[in-house]
């Protein structure tokens, strides 16, 4: 049974402040929890599994895991999904290396990606596509808010996110590095012979990139459009970006 | 001023069943609404403004327009947005012309893609890359839910979306048709050699494609993975499948 002390220190965790106090965040179903409890970079702290989940999971999770079951209703109550018939868990945030990029690595940086969604989405996208590295503005959606955690289907437990000033981080790299930046005004993917290395800076879901970023772009890009829409979501657009550079890489 | 009627006659159609009874929908947010006005193919019922849409958009409302100013705290009770400063309409559905589809034509075909926002995001790619066709199965989200027009960011106005029995339509068009299916089993995107023509079937977020389409299907087609993500959102993957199939069209 879940304690009234714990499901509020699990909701607690729903707001940024208290993670920040407690280091600590929420993973929630079965896709994720799993690929927490089968990574090496994050330390648990609870976890809560349905019956039925214990059922399907018992060799993961008697592989010395310290586990309670609990029903569907108490991981309703504690968490964020309106459903949840699989499992819980409370880790400790990751200890992350200090952030190193050199000029053959593909990394995407993020200005001011405000929703949740989409920046669990890009992670996920950055996972598929052997991204390691996501640098993101201070502004952006937090990495551990359960709906990013949620969105990148287990991709949190991978890909390494930095949040730092993106404007003075450009200006440091922006000389040795190819910086791009997409732009309706950039020159057309399909068009381009691209290596997949260098900094990608994708700007918010409503104002784009910011222009005290831009201005440390070095080749603006551009998805060629083929019909009447204005643009494309952030995610749909980091994703066609990024083929486009993998492209002579398969 | 917005009446009980009125505001209980809108929030009516946040279900299915009443939308098909009344054959009318809503649109909400200032681009939608914008987009659903300067189109062709809907008969307006209903437009409630605030002031600062008004102010913003007098040219387009006084082409003709009947609607009512109305305050930001009756546009959120009327629809479904938890903030909305700006505009909300309801309108008739779209009367489509029959389905014409020729071999030369590039269709995308969902399988059973249920959840609202994928659907609403694969609608705006489509539009984005000039694809004006979408045929859904029947269990595909409703066109006409208020997330599904959200997310289209106003292409609901412009891709013709019909519902069919998807195994018995493909049935009859898989001998003329290419008919591509996207599958982790399929053939790396990136080594072919793609013509904009055809039939794209995408599947259900949690199962794929069904055995039953599956079997209608000549062509797998996967994007490839360089990283240890297990998949991509459907919505990302038809982006990207698209992208490569437009290349050569630039």
């Amino acid at each position: 049974m879940l304690s009234k002390a714990v499901i509020k220190y699990i909701n607690s965790l729903q707001v940024k402040k208290y993670r920040n106090q407690h280091q600590a965040f929420v993973v929630e179903g079965a896709k994720s929890v799993l690929e927490l409890l089968l990574s090496p970079n994050f330390e648990l702290q609870h976890l809560f599994v349905t019956e039925t989940f214990y059922k399907e999971h018992t060799a993961v999770l008697d592989k010395g895991f310290k586990y309670d079951i609990v029903t569907e209703q108490e991981l309703v109550k504690a968490g964020t999904f309106a459903t949840n018939n699989a499992a819980l868990a409370v880790a400790g945030m990751r200890n992350l290396p200090p952030l190193q990029v050199t000029p053959k690595d593909l990394v995407i940086a993020l200005d001011d990606i405000r929703d949740p969604g989409n920046l669990g989405t890009i992670l996920r996208i950055a996972d598929w596509y052997g991204i390691d590295t996501v640098i993101c503005s201070e502004a952006c959606a937090d990495f551990y808010n359960p709906k990013v955690i949620s969105a990148t289907m287990g991709s949190f437990t991978r890909v390494k996110t930095y949040y730092l000033n993106l404007e003075a981080w450009l200006a440091e790299h922006a000389d040795k590095y190819k910086v791009y930046g997409a732009s309706l005004a950039g020159e057309n993917l399909h068009n381009m012979k691209l290596k997949p290395e260098g900094i990608i800076v994708l700007g918010n879901e409503a104002n784009g990139i910011r222009p005290e970023v831009a201005t440390h772009i070095n080749q603006l890009i551009k998805i060629p459009a083929f019909g009447k829409a204005e643009s494309l979501n952030v995610a749909t657009a980091t994703a066609i970006i990024i083929d486009n550079f993998r492209r002579g890489d398969a």
